[in-house]
């Protein structure tokens, strides 16, 4: 069933790493005066707003570091955070490179690589991609990134540069993710798709959106379990 | 000494990898009727004016295994191979994803992957990349490469891009290459600079370029002697 697929490319943002935890622990542990999930909520709240401004050519290419950074400036304001300074911020901004795994995740990820060539697809930039697999050992075989194709997903460049990348069809490669619309996107662009529940992506709030009425190839309750109806 | 490095950029074909050897064990072994040594020879040879013609704008981008097909097209007509059909052709085209590292190369990375984030900087382009560290288990952190930069070695553009991508000084990033005209282009961008000895990289011709009368920061035998000097 599964050997027509050569390459799993990977969402990061939810998928592999819980942003809301990990940001929300740093920023608790600063002791600024805000709640720690809040903020967090809030600061990815700018995100697809800002990439918009980059997909519609409103802004030039803008990597994520620099969009995240102009989303905390923006934040920091709103939430009555003046005192921090640009050695701060800068060190702030940085938590996205810190972003820690779900628990399945390095060893779902080494049963898929087993079979699979696994490589990232995620709208950060290639410095943050790195330094979040080192430092969290994700065994990625390559790092891809809307830096390398210079389009933001959903645009089809970002799914169907995989495929060109490792000179393959759409069909030979799946996109794995815990989001239904970057799912439907890249089986716009004919690639497998899989998804996988990630209930806590939001801290507490709740997610309405883990219902296996989809038309995804695969419906996954972690990489454990993709692991395990892929063959691995 | 070394703490001032984040980031140690390789090149791979040569430095990291025995292309020669590996390209002649495999002709070799196919049976052609040619010799694989000077086979090897042959196809290499043609790879730097076909570079050429991409960083000159008389091509427009094109990946080394595009380039690499078109020398080989070229070579089995000079050296008499007329009987290979398409799909042999792509076959062998693919012993460039193949190639065997150098002994000392995987334990080497390994260590100064410990202390530095290691990528590779290569004219090879990505799935070729990909494909070679996930055979031969190159423990890369990043993998970057002209493909990433659309330009080749050594435009300017690629080893300040390294820095780049990592939101680094150039001096804070260091070129580790076996050949002196790769490193003294990364030296002119500010790069620091590691020489690594290679003597077998042309087979049984004699290199008559491994002095160490030459500017670059480090002269190293091999990655082991290398990661020693850099006190991994």
């Amino acid at each position: 069933m599964s050997t027509r697929y050569k390459v799993l490319a990977f969402d990061v943002f939810g998928t592999v790493v819980d942003w809301h935890g990990s940001i929300a622990r740093e920023v608790d542990a600063m002791g600024l005066g805000v709640d720690g999930a809040t903020f967090a909520s809030a600061w990815r709240a700018g995100y697809r707003p800002a990439m918009d401004r980059v997909r519609s050519g409103e802004l030039g290419w803008t990597r994520i570091d620099d969009l995240h950074r102009m989303i905390l400036d923006d934040i920091l304001e709103k939430f009555g955070v003046r005192h921090l300074d640009e050695a701060a911020r800068r060190e702030l901004n940085l938590v996205w490179h810190r972003l820690a795994p779900w628990p399945d995740a390095v060893t779902g990820l080494r049963r898929l690589k087993s079979r699979y060539t696994i490589c990232t697809l995620s709208n950060g930039n290639l410095g943050l991609l790195a330094d979040m697999a080192k430092r969290a050992d994700l065994p990625w075989d390559l790092i891809l990134s809307a830096e390398v194709f210079r389009h933001y997903k959903p645009d089809p460049q970002t799914y169907l540069g995989v495929a060109e990348i490792f000179d393959l069809e759409p069909a030979e490669t799946m996109l794995v993710a815990a989001h239904k619309d970057d799912l439907a996107a890249a089986r716009a662009c004919g690639l497998a798709t899989a998804f996988v529940e990630r209930p806590r992506e939001y801290g507490a709030a709740r997610r309405d959106d883990l219902g296996r009425d989809h038309p995804f190839d695969f419906h996954a309750t972690d990489f454990e379990d993709l692991a395990g109806q892929l063959g691995c």
